[in-house]
């Protein structure tokens, strides 16, 4: 990330945080309940390990996840999204949406997105914001 | 972009389309009514030209932009966004949101991101899309 902004639209902000190919798979990976470096080299897009450590580095100096040593093992790592991170369920959502709809050989299940309405998402991310937070650590 | 697809996530899909620094700026760009390249050009973030070439081209490539002869200068080129570009309408005002809620020097007043309550976002995208449609040559 670079020091310098580009401008002051929050579009670019976001942009310059997670604006690649592979930061948005690891935030939706910790959504998924993954907390181990392990366990997000083995997303089935194939990330390198060197693209692993510098994205879950540069996505911690962004505040969008932390880390700390495993409660149940300590000499281990886990990882897991602040409330900024927690924060991005809905763009995640609408970026699921734009692809299901318009990749013919998505994973989505197209009945699945037929029932999806507008108000039913807003509640289901509350829903999954909720259940993740839960889930977390105290911060 | 690659030819071969890294998994079949929706989410990947969007991001093998869209996932750099520059992308969704053109496509935020097209939304504001920027058509021609000079303007695009000129945009605050300061892209290249040939990164912007090479942008438009992979957008265009992903049905996301057409690029047609400008009706009022034959010799010039006009862009415009597809169904499946101004159908990013969500996921732009969801990027913006987050940048304006978690970037302290955002351009995004903050008395307009308090007056957004997500049901009224849905009217804005409508709002939008449609307006950007109404303008559109007939493709």
């Amino acid at each position: 990330m670079k020091k310098s902004r580009r401008s002051g639209c929050p579009i670019n902000f976001t942009l310059e945080a997670l604006g690649d190919k592979w930061s948005l798979l690891i935030v939706r990976d910790l959504f998924r309940g993954k907390r181990h470096y392990g366990e997000l080299l083995e997303s089935p897009e194939g990330i390198a390990t060197n693209i692993l450590s510098d994205r879950l580095a540069s996505l911690e100096r962004a505040g969008i996840l932390f880390k700390q040593a495993d409660p149940d093992h300590g000499s281990k790592i886990v990882y897991g999204l602040t409330a900024k991170g927690l924060a991005l369920s809905p763009v995640l959502m609408e970026i699921r949406l734009w692809g299901a709809r318009h990749d013919p050989r998505t994973a989505f299940p197209p009945a699945l997105l037929r029932k999806i309405k507008r108000d039913k998402r807003a509640a289901v991310h509350d829903e999954v914001a909720g259940y993740h937070r839960s889930r977390m650590p105290d911060a």
